[in-house]
């Protein structure tokens, strides 16, 4: 079983690396991209966690380990 | 329109960060936990392209300026 984990800058947060991003690529002629937020991706392998435990416990592991509550917010889905 | 852009180390290539979340998963009893992948996730807004447009152009956007080729690998899906 696997879990991918999506951390992203809240929306209340600046994100300086998502707006470098915007700037550089509105400078190469990509004008119609008029925002961009960078944020995390991680993809957990699970080995003897029934689905119910994988859901307690990623949820668990990206509030303690993977996300900054205080400036990020996640998401996460579980997968065969 | 909103396009989701992952952008993850290739297979063959090590992850210090993933393996460092690894280890100190292992290390705070989260055994199950055997592998873990670290990517980036990028959400782009795109303003006045078709959805065709927007297909090739964050293909392009993709390969050009958000991935290193190199080392990491892309998917992108484009959003309503």
């Amino acid at each position: 079983m696997k879990a991918h984990v999506w951390v992203m800058p809240k929306r209340t947060v600046l994100d300086p690396q998502g707006q470098t991003i915007q700037h550089a690529l509105a400078s190469l002629g990509y004008a119609a991209v008029s925002d961009v937020r960078q944020g995390k991706f991680f993809v957990l392998n699970l080995d003897g966690w029934s689905r119910d435990e994988a859901q307690a416990q990623v949820e668990k592991i990206s509030k303690e380990v993977l996300t900054n509550l205080v400036i990020e917010e996640f998401r996460f889905e579980i997968v065969d």
